[in-house]
């Protein structure tokens, strides 16, 4: 693991420097990331199932949160009829969306903002250093959490109905450096679950993951992460690893 | 990793071949292990630190539960004042839990039981292989958890208000080891946390991991788990590994 570390620095330090030339971003996902929103996902989706009579561990619901719903609906109901032989036609997709969104809703009002967050996005601006957020959610389900960051109005945010595959595909990244107009590969990727880093695999460029929604670090650093912090108030403290100064 | 995991089961056979004359049990944790209650639990505590001003995220609530409550306030608050300055003596601890137990109280009818929990415990009844239940939690908010296991009448439970140090203190796996009749390095000891699998360490018997509580693999065997499993059904399935047949 020391070795690959070392590996990567080198990589890093290398883009590092066509960065200067080219310029250089980092590219946030929301849910568990920025907000402390995951164990609320995570509640809403094991209830939403529930009202449809279906069982499913919270667990297992949380080591898929960050994936796009209906990507993570698929799965679960995958698993779901191939254990039960229950057919998939039986399942109503669209009211466990709908149900959930609403179970959501109704917890919105615990979550916070994750620590440093704010701190975190304002230092980059003011280094001027481009970020944006990228998040799998749907626009309207993102509103409020996007709204609890109070964000400067000129923030670029790009949400799951923009793209047509969401995470693990790197298109929502991938969309949002193209709007900072900034490669790809110049882009930091900073996000808390496996398929935030997956996605950044993908998409041939650098994932840092955070503790703050939940993974341990080894599942982080073996999806891929180049460097693992607890928080945005940890990473804050740590630009400098990712060659921001 | 695979080495330490060799020397682990050969040190498992050696004691399998004790047990079979002096006798072998399995001792379970509840929250995490049986049921599925974890994240109502951080949500509970989540929900409880900000009714009484303070913000403390999930994800760091959830590697904390398992502990007893008012360790984990301990850690917390030691925490919290050590950052904000705030005196340990201006948080009302007491105040604290009782808003947790409420607000656990109220997330109750979300609990279901993890798979494969109820035919796991008939499955070792029917072999004859001594069992019980060990959880921190107290009596009163263990009880509503038992009764969705549906117990038989004769089971085994000790909860943390019948010992002085809860986990990771192994003081209750000791007792539930007595009750039982059964030497506490003769029994293996199930849970979820690493608190579980450092108190098993310190009992000095066997430790075994279960994901099921949303710990990774990797923490569960830093910890010192000697094996682990995704849930209870895993584990029925793979019995014969930790010498039960």
């Amino acid at each position: 693991m020391a070795k690959k570390a070392k590996k990567n620095r080198r990589t890093l330090s290398r883009e590092s420097s066509r960065e200067s030339a080219g310029g250089q971003a980092l590219i946030f996902d929301l849910d568990g990331t920025l907000v402390d929103s995951v164990y609320e996902h995570v509640l809403a989706w094991n209830e939403a199932l529930q009202q449809e009579g279906i069982e499913y561990p919270s667990w297992a619901i949380h080591r898929r949160v960050g994936m796009s719903g209906s990507l993570f609906l698929h799965e679960v109901l995958g698993e779901i009829s191939s254990r039960s032989g229950k057919k998939r036609g039986e399942i109503n997709v669209k009211r466990i969306q709908k149900l959930k969104k609403k179970n959501f809703a109704a917890r919105l009002p615990q979550v916070q903002v994750l620590p440093g967050a704010g701190e975190l996005l304002k230092r980059l601006s003011h280094l001027g250093i481009p970020w944006a957020i990228a998040t799998s959610g749907a626009k309207e389900e993102a509103a409020p959490l996007l709204r609890l960051l109070k964000l400067p109005a000129h923030s670029l945010v790009v949400t799951g109905d923009e793209v047509k595959e969401a995470k693990p595909e790197p298109d929502i990244f991938m969309l949002a450096a193209e709007r900072l107009r900034i490669p790809i590969n110049n882009s930091i990727i900073v996000g808390d679950s496996v398929w935030d880093l997956l996605a950044a695999r993908r998409a041939k460029t650098l994932g840092v993951g955070l503790l703050c929604g939940g993974y341990g670090q080894a599942e982080l650093e073996g999806a891929g992460a180049y460097r693992v912090y607890k928080d945005p108030a940890d990473l804050l403290q740590h630009l400098g690893e990712l060659g921001i100064r």
